[in-house]
This record gives C-alpha cells, sequence and structure tokens, in this order.
C-alpha cells in the first residue's frame, strides 16, 4: 500500500452565470497539488505550503486540506496520521476555488493512503465540511466538480443530491484573472436576501435552458442560457472594468461571460480551445486598456477527469 | 386545398412542480376540439360553442381561439374569414390549460387552411397574444407543450426561445380536477412578489435536475425533483384537501404530485400508465373522504404529439 502520494485537483468555476450556488465546472488548470504522507502518529500536520506568498495558515485546523483529511481519518477510525505538503499553483482569493481544490486533493489523497476505501462520491462531505471550516458557509459548486470534473450540478444540499451533466465536445474556457481582490465575505454581503419573482423565474429560465444545453451540445442555446439576473449586476460592482470586458468577449466570439465564483476572476465559455485563447487575450487587454489592471489567464478545455495522482 | 378542417389540441399541465412559469407538457387527453370553415367575408366569427355549460362569450374577440385565428389572419394579410365551432372536451378554470388548447387548436386549424404556410414554431406568438387577451398575461407554459407535444421549456419570453425536452419512455400522468373553483387572478394574488434567495436556489436547483433527468431517463431522479417551494405553498390554501391528497399520491408510488397550472387540478407523474391509474383513483378517494369533494380522473401517458387532424 502506498505510504505517500501526490495528487493534483483542479480550479473550478462555480455559478457558472444562471447556475448561481447550485452549478460548477472543472479546468484543467490552474489548480493545487497536495502531497500526504503516511505517518504513526495520528495527527494531520501541515508541514508545508509552497506559492501562497505566506497568506496560508500551517494549522490543519484552519486548512481546507487539514480538515478534509482530519474529517477523513477520524470518520473512518484509521490508526494512522498525516503530513501535508501544499503546492498552491494557483491564485487565493481568485474566485476559482483554491480552498475546494486543496481539499479536494487531500481527501482524494488520503483515501487512496487509505486503500481507496470509500467511493469518490462519498468523498464530497468531507470537502464541503471543510470549506464550511474555512468559508462559513458549505458551498458544494466548487468542491463537486473538483471532484467529479466536468460540470456537476448540485440539486439538494439537504440531503446532498449531486448530478454529473455531459459535456459538449470541445467546450473550453478562457478564465482571467485581474490582479485586484474581492473577499468572499464581501461577494456574499453584497448580494440581497430576496429577490423579484419576475427574475428568479428568468434566472431558472436560464438555468434549466443550460442544462438542456449541455445534453443537446447546443453551443447557441448554452450563449443564450448564460445570463445572470441575480449576482452579476451586483458582484460585478466589485470588479473593475468589468462590463467592457464582458462586451469584450462577447464581441470576441465568447458563448458567455460572468463571473468565476464570486470573483474577480472572469471566465468566458467557448466553443474551441483556440477561440478561448483569442477571447481570452482580448480581455485581458481589455482590463489593461480599461483600468490598468493586469491579468493572468487561464485557457482550458472543460476538465472531465477531476483530481489525478501526479507522483509517488 | 382544405375549406374546413376540425382540430384536436390537448390539454397541459403548466409549472410542474419546480418549473413555475417556464415549464408544461402536454396530455392525451382530456382536450378541445376547434372546428374552423373558410369563407369568403373577412370576419371570424364563433358559430356555436359546446360543452361549456354557457360560460364563454360568442364574441370571437373575447375567446381565444377567436383571437389566435384573428391574428393569424391579420398578420398573414389573407383574404378570407373563418366561422369557429368550439367542442369543450375538457373543464374550464382548472389548470389544465382550456384556453390555451383552444387557442392552438384555432391556429393550427387556420394554418391548415391557408395551406401550411407558417411553421409550427412561428404559431406560438397567436397562441400567446390569445392567451394575453383571455388572462392578461402572456404564458406559454400551457401554449407552448399544447403546440409542440412533450414538455416544453420557455427559457425566455424577450426573445420568446422555446427547448422541447425528451420524455422518459412510460412517463404518465394522473391529473385530477376536484369540483371546486380557484380563480386564475386569485391564484396569481394569492402569490408574492419577492421570494427568498434561498428558496429561489432551491427551486432552480430543482428544475435543472428536472430537466436533467428527463434526458437521463432518471425516475429517481425526476421524483425527487419535483417540488416546488415558490407557489405550491401558497396555492395549495386554496384547494381543500390539498395536503392528505398529495400524501396519498406519493404513498401509493407518484414520482412526485403537484399542482395543475394555478389549479385547482392536481397532477401525479408516474412510471407507468398502470400506475397512473391506480396513483389517481386513490387521489379521487383522498379528496372524498378528506373534504367531500367530487372529481374527475384524468389517466394519461405524456403527449408527445400535440394538436391533430381529426375530421375534415
Amino acid at each position: 500500500m502506498r505510504t505517500s502520494v501526490t495528487v493534483y485537483a483542479p480550479a473550478t468555476v462555480a455559478n457558472v452565470a444562471s447556475g448561481f450556488d447550485v452549478l460548477g465546472f472543472a479546468l484543467h488548470k490552474p489548480g493545487d497539488f497536495v502531497t500526504l504522507k503516511k505517518k504513526e502518529k495520528k495527527s494531520v500536520d501541515i508541514v508545508a505550503i509552497e506559492g501562497d506568498g505566506g497568506k496560508l495558515s500551517l494549522d490543519a485546523a484552519l486548512n481546507t486540506a487539514g480538515v478534509a483529511v482530519s474529517g477523513y481519518l477520524k470518520a473512518a477510525g484509521f490508526p494512522f496520521g498525516v503530513d501535508i505538503i501544499l503546492k498552491k499553483a494557483m491564485p487565493l482569493s481568485s474566485g476559482l476555488g483554491s480552498s475546494a481544490a486543496s481539499a479536494v486533493a487531500a481527501v482524494y489523497g488520503v483515501n487512496l493512503l487509505a486503500g481507496r476505501v470509500l467511493p469518490r462520491q462519498e468523498l464530497l462531505p468531507f470537502t464541503l465540511h471543510a470549506e464550511e471550516a474555512a468559508c462559513g458557509t458549505p458551498h458544494a459548486d466548487n468542491a463537486a466538480p473538483a471532484l467529479f470534473g466536468g460540470f456537476v450540478l448540485i440539486r439538494s444540499y439537504e440531503p446532498l443530491d449531486i448530478v454529473k451533466l455531459p459535456v459538449p465536445a470541445g467546450l473550453a474556457a478562457a478564465v482571467v484573472h485581474p490582479h485586484t481582490e474581492v473577499r468572499t465575505a464581501d461577494a456574499r454581503r453584497i448580494l440581497k436576501k430576496e429577490l423579484r419573482l419576475v427574475d428568479a423565474v428568468r434566472q431558472w429560465g436560464n438555468l434549466a435552458a443550460l442544462v438542456a444545453a449541455l445534453y443537446q451540445e447546443d453551443l447557441g442555446l448554452l450563449g443564450r442560457s448564460l445570463q445572470d439576473v441575480v449576482a452579476e449586476p451586483l458582484r460585478s460592482l466589485l470588479i473593475p472594468g468589468f462590463p467592457g470586458v464582458k462586451k469584450t468577449a462577447l464581441e470576441n466570439g465568447a458563448l458567455g461571460c460572468s463571473i468565476s465564483g464570486s470573483g474577480p476572476s472572469l471566465f468566458a465559455l467557448c466553443a474551441s480551445l483556440e477561440e478561448a485563447g483569442k477571447v481570452g487575450r482580448a480581455m485581458q487587454q481589455s482590463f489593461l486598456k480599461e483600468v490598468s489592471l493586469e491579468s493572468d489567464l487561464y485557457v482550458s478545455e472543460v476538465n472531465q477527469e477531476g483530481p489525478k495522482v501526479v507522483e509517488d
């Protein structure tokens, strides 16, 4: 049996315009690498974190990877502990599910160290518990696509009910992370607790059509469905240059463009990897020109795999 | 070319629990028969209505069939008029889309008399205009499934964007119409104009999963998705005996049960026609036992055909 493993888990785009709090998809890159080493001492320790610019705590109880592994070991009653090395290969607080990626990589890895005891779907609750510890609310729209790959719908949280959706061939995303910060707490606070019924009807009409578009591989319908009348109108206020960058994405052929998770990253879904590259570069130019913001660009097909072992 | 035609258009179940205002499906029965006779005089006249108990006006401007045919002839500039005979073979104000069935049968028929000038999807706006004239608001969740058959999603009203969804093999409905009245205006008025974001998220999670369930033919998921936290909790207050009848439907094996349109009819989706018969009879018994209400029962697979010519 393995005594150590390194797992890569991908960044994810949550909400996906019309799917606020219930839909997300996985990217190939960026992502997080988590190395786990089994040890006799029954403690979970984060021994090192790279790539976080010193921002993350080494306290395992304050880190989603640590919380997820502790929860897993405790629930299963395993007689071993784990040392964790985290290598963040993606920006923190970018709206790309960084904490979910760490939790998913960690729990996927510890399950391998334990001899693949639990099927994949039973790993999800540990990542949600970890997300709750880190972010205050148990949202699955990053963790579920990071764990299962592809587009994942969360029908219900209580009980947890997850639906994996199909991915049209070639579908790709440009994700642009402008170098500005949006705190998740602020992005939550700016939302209203109530919405107009007419707006809710528009939102669920679009989300239902988005799901149909994925099954039918209808990219025209997919593009028309990528509309958010609930979160985007408010959260976009926290992202300098948003209207112009979105407009640029659509003018350059993106099927749709909206905020990734709670931002500040934007995603644009495109018909091919090539289109996504073109759209992404135009969005970067627009951020620079409109509000003098530098940004990172990630171009990726939708990742249908989820976490993977990269090294033993 | 035909000079007269009789068209049958089916009753429809709108909202379908989680799809408030955006989803509906068609039944095989009940339905409406509309006979149209071409005439030289360029007027649209309703010459007779049967089966309405004298409740409907003969004024073509106040009847959805009359408004739909007038709109069609005017838009296309056809140099003929039509006499209409309406045979209502379904209850009025029952929540089964009676006015939409008449409009759909009428416009489908007049298009045949004109030589099938317009493709089916271009007939929908005439029925919506007619529904608006009759009900005050242009809702497509009855007219669209009556016209196209099957499950139909309305992604957007402006512009009108319709998605036909697949129907799992064997899927059937029990529709029970209790002999009590719910005025559409009251059913609208009892709804709140705002809803909590958390409730909206539950609703669109369920609707998105319902769409996925139809594509995957996953009846378990379909059943779990048939939940309405928006309209049912309020509108059910207008239907005597609702909680007990719904409970009875679920206990007898229905996948889900909710209000058809704005009520008072209830629908239960079931895995087979046989199941739907059993469930429907149990619901009728429950209405009788709980609140001494007589009812009509309609048992039908989902109608994938829409309107059809029954007689020349």
